[in-house]
């Protein structure tokens, strides 16, 4: 990538963890799947009024799709853009998955004490005083569901590979969590939890 | 209908509002389409736990999939069915889009003043003493969202007729609360907001 030069933040996302990071209006977030196949669930709310916040329900009534593509405003609850999506070197992404949480691995897996993308958000956005009740749906880069013809779904492999990435433009002062999705007993992550890489760069 | 013997309540739904019901476990609510073509955004709370919702990104989850089919379970945001979808007489509903509320109407069609399903779902629960904030994502019960092979959709007008209707059996004491949603500046409903009409009926 030829965005080196132009770096103000480098942070680093451990497999099984979330972090989170300010973007001020007009910087970019780069979200970059560094070995691959790696899912990252994304929040991110408006500073100024932490109540507002990219919604995914809100963006798909905005965008009349399902599917993300250059150029497309990260709506609001509040019907705004938050972010646009600058560049993207996949393609495929979900917004209307829910972050795994305690009940999934409960319910679905039993297992009681799996780590999970719902709590590694929320203790991520505690650092920035952050404390949102309920968490907003996420949007999970890189998550591949593929759907047939008749609505139904499944989930495969991301087509990520290393060093696949996403760039976000704030068109706010934002905070964005993204956790690197701890799934790791089914096909999500490609059976294999890796770390992800936010970088936040200057505006063009 | 053939059920007319077993109602317990019936409970009408005017036009631009909504309404309230309580359902308890093993009893049915009918929600019926009066005059064709009339969305009815759908919200449903555990009595016992109004912390515990019927959840449209839940619900794609454990269904792996958009479509709602007869014996399908309406889960929850702890991934528990609160409702079982056993009778449907239209087959076409919407799982993936917001209520309609302020900012819709502001920011989409320049109207401050305009009815609509968020603020009407929430009237309708206070009268319950459920206070959520923020409301849960709707089903969006006879909304017919046409999806095409990239994942882009437009809404065209519902294809129930008069009388058409769903049945749901509960199976926790709950909550439901339907709007007649408001959109009348849009297919949604046909460019006509008509009743609904809830019925509460026995267990078998």
């Amino acid at each position: 990538m030829a965005i080196g030069a132009e770096i103000i933040e480098t942070v680093w996302i451990p497999p099984y963890e979330g972090r989170g990071v300010k973007v001020s209006k007009g910087q970019r977030l780069c979200i970059i799947d560094v070995e691959g196949k790696q899912v990252g669930d994304f929040v991110c709310f408006n500073r100024e009024n932490p109540g507002e916040h990219v919604s995914p329900v809100h963006m798909r009534s905005s965008l009349s799709s399902i599917r993300l593509k250059e150029g497309d405003f990260l709506y609001s609850n509040l019907r705004r853009p938050l972010m646009r999506l600058v560049k993207d070197t996949v393609g495929k992404h979900d917004f209307f998955f829910p972050a795994c949480d305690y009940y999934r691995y409960k319910v679905d897996f039993g297992r009681e004490d799996h780590p999970n993308c719902h709590d590694n958000l929320e203790k991520a956005l505690r650092e920035f005083g952050i404390k949102p009740r309920p968490l907003p749906d996420p949007i999970n880069w890189f998550m591949n569901n593929v759907l047939d013809e008749n609505g139904d779904y499944v989930i495969e492999e991301p087509l990520s590979k290393p060093g696949d990435y996403v760039m976000l433009e704030a068109l706010e002062d934002v905070v964005a969590a993204v956790s690197a999705c701890s799934q790791d007993i089914a096909p999500v992550n490609g059976y294999r939890v890796t770390p992800l890489k936010l970088q936040v760069l200057e505006g063009r």
